[in-house]
C-alpha cells in the first residue's frame, strides 16, 4: 500500500547549506552580550538583528501569559517591517510594565541605528522568566548587531547557532521554487526549562507580497507544520514565528504561479524546520510521524494525529520499541475519534489492524522496525480528511534534562 | 495565610481498615482464574463478583473506543442492579461483536447463579486490548465467584488486591456519616500498559436512594475527585466507577440530613481513593495537589488546576525538587487562564509570586520543601471559583515502566 501523502507533503528540493540569508537583501548581525548572566563576561552569541526591509507576518504564542515582546510583535503585523531584534538568555516574561518598556526601548535602539520608526522593528526574547532584562547590556548589543547588519553582515549559520538552547543541532532550510526564494532558521526542543524555553522561527522570502495575504498563508502553513508538532504538549510564553518578505523578487499574488511557488516554498521550509524540532526534542531518540486519513476534514484528521503523537504512553512505547497498537487506539478513543471499529492501522510499515480487527504480526520484526530513526504511524478511517503530526519518543533522558537541568 | 479549602474538602473520618464491604448487605466473591495467560495455571485473583442488591449509578470512560463492558454497563444505569462482575487480565476492548457477546454471556452466567435477569449485572474488564476473552476460563470463574458471594464471602481487602495491576498499594476507604455507610476500593496508576490499563472504582452504600438522584450526585462528586486526578493525561478504554446502594439503611433524599451525610460520605471516599491513585502513579515519588482560587466558577478553577498538574514540565520539575514557578505560570498561560498579572502563587508553602510579581525566596529551602511526600501548589486569582486537582511527579521510573514493561 502506498503511504499516505498530503498534496502539501510535496516538497521543493532543499538548497544544500541554505539558511535564513538565502535572500540577498536579508542581512543579520549577531553579537555576544552575556544576557543570561549579566554579572559575568559574555560566553556566546545571544543578540541578533535580522534586517530584511519590506513587510512581515507573524504568529505568536496563544498563552495568556504571553511575554511583552510577543505582545509588541503581534500588534505590528501584518504590515511593513524593517527588522527583527532577538535575544536569548532572558524571556522578558512575567515582568509587568517594566517588561513592556524594555521591549519598546529595545526596538527604539535598533530603529535609531537603522533610521526608522520603532514600530518597524519586531522583538523576540527567550530565556529565564520573571527577571528584568539587563538593559545596560542589551541596548548596546542590539545597536551593534543592527550596525553589523547594516554593514552587510550575513551569517545565517551563525544566527542558527545563536538561538539554540538545550536543542543540539542548528535547524536551517532554504529553497528556490521557480525563482522565489525562501529561507529560515528555528530553535526549540519542546518547551524546555523556562531558563531556556520557547520555539522561535525566522523565515525570509524575496517575494513581493501583500502583508495581509502573507499573514493568511502563514497561518495555514503553520497549522500544518509548527502547530502540528509536539514534544511535551506545553506551550511557551514566548513562541514566535516571523516571515519577512523583502519584495526584491517576483510579485506573488493569489492565482499567480509565483504565489504557488511561495506557498510551496514556505510549506517546505516550515515543515523541514518543524520536523527538525520534533526530531531534536529533549532526550528524543526517534522522530514519530503520525498520518491520519479520514474523518470530516483535514483539521479533524490533524487533531486526531496530534492526539496520538502527544500521548505519553505511546511516546514511552516507541522508546521501548514496543509495537503496542492498543496505545494508538486508546489515544484516538480518548480524543473522541469516531468509527474506530473500522480502523486500519500500520506501525512502522507493519499492518496491525484492518477494519478494527487485530492482525497477527511478527512482534519481534515490528519491534525491530521501531528502532528506525524515523517511525511512521498510519491510521486510516472513513472520510475525506488527511492530517499529519510529528513528535518524538519519551525517554528517561527527557526526565533527566527537565528534572536535573539547572543553570 | 490559611490554605485554600473547598467546602467539599471537609471530610468525614475514615473507618480504620474499612473497605468496600463496610455495608453489611454487600458481599464479594473473588477467585483466581488465569485470565491473562489462559495457557498457564492461574497465579492470582482476577475475577470477582460484587453482590449488593439494590440500585446503582455508574460513570464509564468517555473514550470513543470504549470497551464492550463499558457500553453494557452504561446502558443499564442508573437503575436496579444486583451485582457487578469484574475481571482483570483482559480488557475485552477492540474485540468487536465477539466482545459484545462475551460481555452479555458473562452477565448471564452470573445472573444464572444469582437468579436474576442478566440486565441486573454490570460488567467491568481491565487488561490487554484486542484479545478475545478466554470464556472457557471466565464463565466458570464468574459463576464460582457469584456462588461465593451468595454464600456470604465478604473480603473487601482481597477485592482491593485482586484489582491491582502495576499500582503497588491497595486503595480502600470507608466512612460512617451519621448512620450512612459508604465504602470503596479502586485500582489504577495512570493509564498504564494496555495489558493492565484502566481506573476502576467500586463503591457501596447502605443508603436508600433513588437511582437517578444517585447518578446526579455521583457525577458531581466524580468531577471533584476521580475526574480531578491525572497521572499521564491519558484516558483508558475501560475506566469505570460504580456505586451500588443496597437501600438497607437510611432513606436519603435531597433536603434530608441523610442525603447530606451520603454526599459527604461519597465525596470523602471518592477523594481518598482518587488521591491514592495519584499518589501511587507509575514511578511517582510525590503526590502533587494544586489548588486554584478565583476565575469564573469552580469548574474554571478546576480546569486551571488540572492544566498545571498535567504539565510534563512541571511534573519533571517536582521530581527534580526545583522551585520553578515559571512552569506553573507557563501551564496556566497555555490553558488561557486570564489575569495572570495579578497571580499570587505559593509552592509547597513558599510564597513565590504576589500580584504577578516575583518575590525573593530561599531556593534551597524551597527545594527542600518539595521533598515532602505531598506537595501543595496554591494559585490565587480574582473571582469566586475554587478548584483542586491531584497528580504526581514525572520520573525516570515512569518512562522505564512504560517503555520496558512487557508481559
Amino acid at each position: 500500500m502506498k503511504p499516505l501523502a498530503l498534496p502539501s507533503q510535496l516538497a521543493a528540493p532543499l538548497l544544500p547549506g541554505g539558511s535564513w540569508d538565502v535572500v540577498e537583501a536579508a542581512r543579520c548581525g549577531v553579537v555576544s552580550a552575556g544576557i543570561k548572566k549579566p554579572d559575568q563576561p559574555p560566553v556566546r552569541d545571544d543578540v541578533a538583528v535580522l534586517l530584511a526591509d519590506g513587510v512581515a507576518a507573524a504568529l505568536t504564542t496563544r498563552s495568556s501569559a504571553a511575554a511583552a515582546p510577543c505582545r509588541w510583535t503581534r500588534a505590528l503585523v501584518p504590515g511593513p517591517v524593517r527588522a527583527v531584534v532577538v535575544n536569548s538568555g532572558n524571556a522578558n516574561a512575567s515582568t509587568g510594565l517594566q517588561g513592556e518598556e524594555d521591549t519598546a526601548a529595545t526596538a527604539a535602539a535598533v530603529a535609531g541605528v537603522l533610521g526608522c520608526e520603532p514600530e518597524r522593528v519586531l522583538v523576540c526574547s527567550t530565556g529565564v522568566i520573571g527577571v528584568p532584562l539587563p538593559m545596560g547590556r542589551l541596548l548596546p548589543a542590539a545597536q551593534e548587531a543592527a550596525a553589523r547588519a547594516l554593514e552587510g553582515a550575513d551569517d545565517g549559520h551563525r544566527l542558527a547557532r545563536a538561538i539554540l538552547t538545550t536543542d543540539l543541532v542548528p535547524k536551517e532550510a532554504a529553497v528556490d521554487v521557480g525563482g522565489v526564494k525562501v529561507g529560515g532558521v528555528a530553535k526549540g526542543s519542546g518547551m524546555i526549562y523556562p531558563d531556556m524555553a520557547t520555539m522561535l522561527a525566522f523565515v525570509t522570502t524575496d517575494a513581493r507580497v501583500e502583508p495581509a495575504q502573507l499573514q493568511r498563508l502563514l497561518r495555514e502553513v503553520a497549522d500544518r507544520t509548527f502547530n502540528a508538532i509536539t514534544v511535551d504538549g506545553d506551550t511557551s510564553t514566548n513562541d514566535t514565528l516571523i516571515v519577512q518578505a523583502t519584495g526584491t523578487g517576483l510579485v506573488a499574488e493569489p492565482g499567480m504561479a509565483a504565489w504557488e511557488a511561495l506557498a510551496l516554498g514556505l510549506e517546505t521550509v516550515c515543515r523541514k524546520l518543524a520536523r527538525d524540532i520534533a526530531r531534536d526534542g529533549e532526550g528524543a531518540t526517534t522522530l514519530v510521524e503520525v498520518a491520519v486519513s479520514g474523518l470530516a476534514d483535514d483539521a479533524e484528521a490533524r487533531r486526531a494525529a496530534r492526539a496520538v503523537v502527544r500521548s505519553n504512553l505511546l511516546k514511552s512505547a516507541i522508546f521501548g520499541r514496543d509495537p503496542n497498537w492498543g496505545r494508538v487506539v486508546g489515544a484516538l478513543g480518548a480524543a473522541g475519534v469516531p468509527h474506530l471499529d473500522t480502523l486500519d492501522l500500520d506501525l512502522a510499515g507493519v499492518p496491525v489492524l484492518r477494519g478494527g480487527r487485530p492482525l497477527a504480526f511478527d512482534e519481534r520484526a515490528a519491534s525491530q522496525a521501531l528502532r528506525a530513526p524515523e517511525v511512521r504511524i498510519e491510521a486510516r478511517l472513513p472520510g475525506p480528511g488527511l492530517g499529519f503530526a510529528w513528535g518524538c519518543d519519551l525517554t528517561e533522558g527527557y526526565v533527566k534534562i527537565n528534572a536535573d537541568y539547572r543553570s
